[in-house]
């Protein structure tokens, strides 16, 4: 607890080698030496690209909402609409090609949230939230043969109660959206 | 866009198989079939127990936090105490376990925050969170061979620039800090 406390070491990276190969991840295991003790460990690491999430919100006050089932959970899931950042791109560029792709909605006024961690212990990645007003819909969507989207626009109360309800749960999403909306408690489960 | 729309139907589970080891996970790929168009995907889905973390405060107002090495970004990382849920126990008795392990703190006014999915496309696991009130410091830490903690606390102000700056993003820390303090914004990056 004295400030002295406060100076931690990175942990030196040994060796790193690639790991089983995963489809949406490229995995990884690093050696890594613990600078306390000197105790090697094999550590997993999921490589990633960069992801984006976007808070799009129509001229009447309605937030974009996409319904999916997600593989993960094995449910449906109320999300906002994101994606991958794509190799060379922006991820400005590719939260306008994400909502414009699985929303058809387009808009001008956009403003940066910042980035998270989806999970510094086990991956690599960032999230990027973005917030843009005023947004149209102006295309038809066109989804991948693995796809089934059902899009939503609700307005800010509505969603508030999909959240108390835990119909919105995804971490992600629910960091995006409170910073542009007060979030309700989070449906508690016993 | 019309409420007809609105009626997403589960993707029918095909076969199942387990997928290589992975350490922390077990990953499984699940054969789901599309119910727009019959179309088959092969999904990966990483398996793991619920996590909790865990808001917890001193009778002098002040967040408890864990600094640690994280191996997924490389980087040092500040969070508030967490972790995962044994086998045969409850989250609640988890928060209660890894808080005294982490960071040798111990409170009796605990209260359920919700639980937040940390990736409902890939994980298939829960991050239940939790608020403790009135802390006190009542054992020693001891820490595996693996880990190097420091133990830190920050008033409500000191978190809220450490997020401004960009030096607390893990999302699911987000998450539950949220649900007790207001959030600034996070810290943008180029």
């Amino acid at each position: 607890m004295k400030p002295a406390d406060d100076s931690l070491r990175p942990w030196e990276l040994e060796k790193s080698e690639p790991g089983p190969d995963l489809k949406v991840f490229k995995s990884r295991f690093d050696w890594r030496i613990n600078p306390r003790n000197r105790h090697r460990l094999k550590c997993l690491v999921l490589e990633s690209r960069d992801w984006v999430n976007i808070v799009a919100r129509t001229p009447e006050k309605e937030i974009v909402l996409v319904k999916q089932f997600r593989f993960g959970r094995g449910e449906v899931s109320i999300e906002i609409p994101g994606g991958i950042v794509d190799a060379g791109e922006s991820h400005a560029a590719a939260a306008r090609r994400e909502l414009r792709e699985e929303t058809g909605f387009e808009g001008e006024n956009w403003s940066y949230l910042g980035a998270s961690e989806p999970n510094p212990a086990i991956l690599d990645n960032l999230c990027h939230h973005w917030f843009v007003d005023g947004v149209v819909r102006r295309h038809e969507t066109e989804f991948d043969a693995g796809e089934d989207i059902v899009i939503l626009k609700a307005k800010e109360d509505e969603v508030k109660k999909m959240i108390s309800r835990g119909l919105l749960r995804h971490s992600l999403v629910l960091v995006a959206l409170g910073r542009v909306i007060t979030l309700p408690p989070i449906a508690a489960l016993p």
